[in-house]
């Protein structure tokens, strides 16, 4: 539970991350993001999200004929060297954090994983993620790569949730977003508190006349539907500006259980954006227009679950 | 198939309705739709989206203690005597419209319900609201009733969709637009157009000081994220102003597979808002970003079709 005094609100900061450059080592980049966990600190935060792939470029975006080659931006253990003052400063000063990263399994599997840390510097939960988006081989037909299907297998953990800061918190990344089943499975899991990290370029790779401002328009609507629609916060940071060259989207946002964007990012550097998360607010719409209960109707759903693609009538 | 020389191109005339009094007799309303009608054929449109219950004022804000009492609202056959100029009008003219009504079958049976009607007056395809908001019982505790529950029985028809306009058409109603669910069932049917009528009252009868504002931000937010998510245009079309005293808000909007709206009432009365939705906009997000077979993880869903309500972790 949440301190007494304070009930349920949870003071959240979101964690922008600035590019990462290629040659950017892990100790640079842990010591920005510890950097940013000082000051949400500062702030009286009790949990600083941060990014998807926080700790390194977004490789995806580069080709390797042999994916082993890209083993060297994978985390063979969490907490590791790099990462462990982020662990340290979390237990040393009460203070709670998620963080995405490629993770490579003693097994020798691959996948974009975001961990949520608790207050005492313990991984309280795990998620891999589950919609990868772009491609799995090399396409000469787009402006730049997005080879996650190439370099990560789908997550295998589902969408879980637990009971943590007070609440009820759940975690996606990116790209999964972008799919209301993925907000709803967790929203039929009481969820209150949904943390997210996104890289995103800021064009589309196939079509280059899409504006930055309409991709950004997306990025929000996916957030905002995903928390109306199951009464919950959601806090969606930005790794944002130019890695090497490639753009990324900024955007970095918490929303409210109402849809409405509540607190923004202003920059596409490392920037802390901080909001009080009330997770009582929550509790209205769950129990009234989103009493899932009352109104769903799963006897007409069974297409979602049963039918992958898309089969438009004869 | 659409004329041939304007290609997957749909002219769309969303028809918003001011409001209907209790007084008001069915034939001054269709007398009104039918002005509707001639200004969409005097401006080429293929479509005409009328609204959910559009003959008759929106009569589930009213208690009976015998449902039955409730039966003079209900239509027994669709045409009927006061809905034939409609049809009549359909087939002379060559434009389809969509139509919501109250619906009593020969057996009984209470649906809140829409047909898509073709541009020979034939109808083409029938929609029976799934998702029905409010209550069943009289609440003294809300400032006013919303009593669908009590007075319609779910849709048993699903979201069915069917090849016309050019394109693949389903529809929705009214409160189907806030469930993801609604939308996606028919985006795995490739649904390129979604029609859909809606009376939503302007303030929350459980909390007043939720503002008008927020209630048509949610409107829209549902129904842009329904159109990005499944790459399809949403057509939403208000019965809107004051019935009986009885606020229902306007914003009846045309919204790209983008998720932007294009086109959108100004005032809260009969109003036609025109557009051309070109049914090829779906195709490029349906074949990329929304690869439903590429991109979705059913065995991640499960829970959406086999769990109604929500469970939060203990």
């Amino acid at each position: 539970m949440a301190k007494g005094s304070r009930g349920r609100i949870v003071r959240i900061g979101a964690a922008q991350s600035g590019p990462v450059q290629k040659s950017d080592g892990r100790q640079a980049v842990v010591a920005r993001l510890l950097e940013l966990m000082k000051q949400a600190k500062a702030e009286g935060c009790d949990l600083v999200v941060f990014t998807e792939l926080a700790l390194t470029t977004f490789f995806p975006r580069y080709y390797a004929e042999d994916r082993a080659d890209m083993d060297p931006w994978f985390e063979t253990a969490m907490p590791n060297p790099a990462t462990r003052p982020l662990f340290d400063f979390a237990a040393g000063n009460g203070i709670g954090f998620s963080l995405g990263y490629a993770e490579l399994t003693p097994e020798g599997r691959h996948f974009n994983t975001q961990i949520l840390v608790d207050n005492n510097g313990r991984i309280a939960a795990k998620y891999r993620k589950v919609h990868l988006p772009g491609h799995a081989d090399y396409e000469p037909r787009r402006s730049f790569q997005h080879l996650e299907k190439r370099y990560f297998e789908p997550g295998d953990l589902g969408f879980p949730v637990s009971r943590a800061f007070g609440g009820v918190v759940g975690q996606c990344i990116c790209n999964d977003r972008r799919w209301p089943e993925t907000f709803r499975v967790m929203g039929l899991k009481g969820v209150e508190l949904v943390v997210l990290g996104y890289n995103t370029p800021s064009t589309n790779s196939l079509r280059p006349e899409e504006t930055a401002a309409t991709r950004m328009h997306q990025n929000h609507l996916c957030m905002q539907a995903g928390a109306y629609q199951n009464s919950c916060w959601v806090v969606g940071v930005a790794k944002a500006g130019s890695e090497d060259g490639h753009h990324l989207m900024a955007g970095t946002a918490i929303v409210d259980p109402d849809g409405f964007i509540v607190a923004q990012a202003d920059t596409e550097d490392d920037e802390l954006v901080v909001h009080d998360c009330d997770l009582d607010a929550c509790r209205f719409l769950k129990e009234t227009t989103f009493n899932f209960v009352a109104h769903r109707r799963t006897e007409h759903y069974k297409i979602i679950c049963e039918q992958t693609g898309a089969k438009p009538p004869k």
